[in-house]
């Protein structure tokens, strides 16, 4: 989706009117704007969209928030908000005429409440940063994206980021209590509370996973929970993935709700294993890692009821962690899978769809089937549990064939899981890369109540404007490019 | 709230139009509109609000939902949703000029999933039912409100519906996978998904709690959990109220999250006890009742860590329930508080507040305060554990004075929950009565952000209009009153 082309010297009078008008409010260092400064911020996590912005502000207060806000707003300029960059949907891609926002140093843990269990926290804090501050009183703060040494708790509430404790503990969504920012006018807004639920229509719910197109989020109130005694890693084999899946659906059946739930099929194990020697199964088709988390009662309880179900549904080996090396072993296998995919291919697109949990063997097999459609590798991580899947798609970039190849296998992973009862995105976001994927998953009516809401909070439509929702005649044109399956990769579509 | 009067005349004529339009699509009894009809209707379970509606359409398929709706859209007719008329705010209260769409006949189960443990059903269907029906598989629906055996799905989604399990299971909005429904224009609309996460904005849950403002719904997919082998209940007495609350907070923080944690103080004991005969500790000032679930392991040992924290906040009595029977008295106390109320009080007032759980001493002894200052007595129950009260004043309707005060004190109690942190409603819903709340709660911009993600669902404001969301008008107002508090009891205020 490029930008019309700009007129360079357009550029740079819009450059110097928008600098000039900020300079009122921010001091010179918190603006970039030449190109050696903006360079940096032309994408974040999804390497593949770049973009210069027209300018780059840090500003240091919510005053100098709100003044950015209402400057761009009155001069009709957009605003791409942006955390750490770590975002892998492109949502914090610049726009080309636009301010990217950089909340780079809002990190001030505002308050840690262990008796509310609650962290008040500015929207730069990186996610493990709170836990971190939380340990003293034996909390932490749950969701745990992989990337949470270096992602911010405001972009995690712009995508709803997941993690592997999920499963157990819930999304974003699930462990944000408060959010505190301000609308595209510069208008302070506060949604949710420190109690429970809160009155009239749930506009926190609604912000959350907005992918900052309502407001710009700088001030988060989440909640701890209590660091459990003890956690546990069980490894089961299978020779099978398929019947690894259905074991992921029959654990849960059964009523255990694990700490995490992940799976790893061989190509992924072997590629891992390679890297950083987690000690895993090799020979296994496809090895789930389970997490039990509580008291050492709970966790011995809990333990032998899953290796109850993993025996029943046929896993050839099963070795439980026996101390807490090994088990954070077992994970650095699973925290390493996409950098490790990256040893054995030159390179691979990560899909990030769910499904129904009931569906992880259908949906393995149909990837299986489609391998062999488009004569390419995938490798597979899974937030099993949650039915969340990782494929990676394996294929040499400098090769157009596979390139065409890999979009037209990504594109049927994703329609494939919605025709299963499942969604385009698990915890990535649509950001740029997914926009297409939301005419598959959404009627036209649906994708127009999204932009009403989303012109609810900016009538203007300057926030992060052209991501996650598409236009209508967007849609109409993948229609057509769906059914001439070899016109997908045209220069004009996102590539996802 | 009066609307403005109607021309008996013009009423007769509007209705005329829209029976004659309706006839078109629904059957002839399918439509009400002689007084005679439409006087059950007149009111939910907040009795002190009446309106008798224009007429009430009684559709029996989706498409004749489809079909009043946009009939109605057409002749720009209000249109009220009604499920089963237990809600406690007036959500669901008629407009004297719309239409009341009630939805009774949708009460199909569609389908029960246990390896998914999902099931599908219509909007009508009883809270209850969905747990009967999953009961062959060992699984039910966890949200559980006191009216669960007359409530309905659709309803429970209207007004996000919380109950005694919601502390560990969650409320409604935490059980509901997926709805379906229709705009006001009668477009088929659908929100979630059977999978993790949605893309895009999360209308799912901006529907969930919004009061019928956005959209009819007539088909919902809910997430069914295991029941639990054993269920135990723990009543503990302490000799003050506010040590009874940091007991409350004390469990929380112990990391402990009880299947369900209630607090009654001791009025409120006392007319319960009299009535249902539950085996309560009378000499006590508050008692706690306090649920473990889980198998027979996990609940021996959090019944023993929670006496341990009880012992240490000062319990003077502890009691485990040794079997179901005793287990289901001991709640039967707490399910029966509300009409217990009644055997003390000509008239009694429920509030319905919630307060961060840190701050339930706090409110406590600003209610025994309030008792004081506006001499009326004032009986609590309490989701202690959630932070969710339910005070209920007491006193004589037939008094004006003792009317006057009541509503003064309800008022305080409402605002001085919100300078607590909390907020107005905690599970009933703000409807017709916490109109003025909702001023007190949120600021004019955010009142008025409300109101515009409103107007993207329903640009001609006919769905359930004049609830849940002030006018600024309103607020200045009642801003005047708030200062003049001899006038609080206008007659043109709803009373809360």
């Amino acid at each position: 989706m490029p930008p019309p082309a700009v007129d360079p010297t357009l550029r740079v009078q819009t450059q110097n009117r928008v600098v000039t008008a900020l300079l009122q409010h921010l001091p010179a260092h918190a603006l970039l704007w030449h190109t050696e400064d903006t360079v940096p911020y032309e994408c974040d996590g999804l390497t593949a969209y770049r973009e210069r912005p027209l300018l780059v502000a840090l500003p240091e207060t919510e005053a100098q928030v709100a003044a950015v806000l209402q400057t761009c707003h009155q001069l009709n300029i957009p605003v791409v908000a942006r955390g750490a960059g770590t975002g892998l949907s492109g949502g914090a891609m610049p726009h080309a005429q636009g301010v990217t926002l950089a909340l780079a140093k809002f990190k001030s843990i505002l308050k840690i409440d262990p008796v509310a269990r609650t962290a008040r926290v500015q929207c730069g804090v990186r996610n493990l940063a709170i836990s971190e501050a939380a340990a003293a009183h034996g909390l932490y703060y749950a969701p745990d994206p992989s990337s949470q040494i270096a992602c911010t708790i405001g972009g995690n509430v712009a995508e709803n980021s997941g993690g592997v404790h999920c499963l157990k503990y819930g999304l974003t969504l699930h462990n944000v209590l408060r959010v505190r920012g301000f609308t595209m006018e510069g208008e302070a807004i506060e949604f949710g509370s420190e109690a429970l639920d809160a009155a009239g229509l749930d506009l926190l719910s609604l912000v959350i996973g907005s992918e900052g197109m309502l407001a710009v989020i700088t001030d988060v109130t989440v909640k701890l929970i209590p660091k459990p005694p003890l956690a546990r890693c069980i490894m089961a084999s299978f020779d099978d993935v398929r019947r690894a899946g259905d074991a992921v659906a029959q654990i849960i059946a059964a009523g255990i709700i694990p700490a995490g739930l992940e799976m790893m099929d061989k190509p992924m194990t072997a590629a891992v294993e390679d890297f950083v020697h987690a000690g895993y199964d090799l020979s296994a088709e496809a090895i789930l890692l389970c997490e039990s988390d509580g008291t050492p009662e709970e966790v011995a309880e809990e333990v032998a009821r899953i290796q109850a179900v993993l025996v029943a549904s046929g896993a050839t080996r099963i070795e439980v962690s026996a101390d807490e090396a090994q088990r954070l072993r077992f994970w650095s296998g699973r925290k390493n899978a996409f950098p490790a995919s990256g040893r054995i291919s030159p390179d691979y697109m990560c899909m990030d769809s769910t499904i129904p949990r009931k569906n992880l063997a259908a949906i393995l097999l149909a990837i299986q089937e489609m391998e062999q459609k488009y004569q390419l590798r995938c490798a597979n991580v899974f937030h099993a549990g949650d039915g969340n899947l990782h494929p990676l798609i394996l294929f040499d970039g400098a090769d157009p064939d596979q390139l065409r190849r890999c979009e037209e296998f990504g594109a049927e992973i994703l329609e494939t899981s919605v025709a299963l009862g499942g969604t385009v995105t698990g915890e990535h976001g649509v950001g740029i890369e997914k926009l297409n994927s939301m005419c598959v998953q959404f009627s036209a009516e649906e994708n127009a109540q999204m932009q009403a809401v989303k012109q609810a909070f900016d009538p203007a439509e300057l926030l992060n404007p052209g991501k996650v929702i598409p236009t209508l005649h967007r849609c109409a044109e993948y229609g057509r490019m769906h059914v001439r399956r070899g016109l997908l990769a045209h220069p004009d579509l996102p590539r996802f």
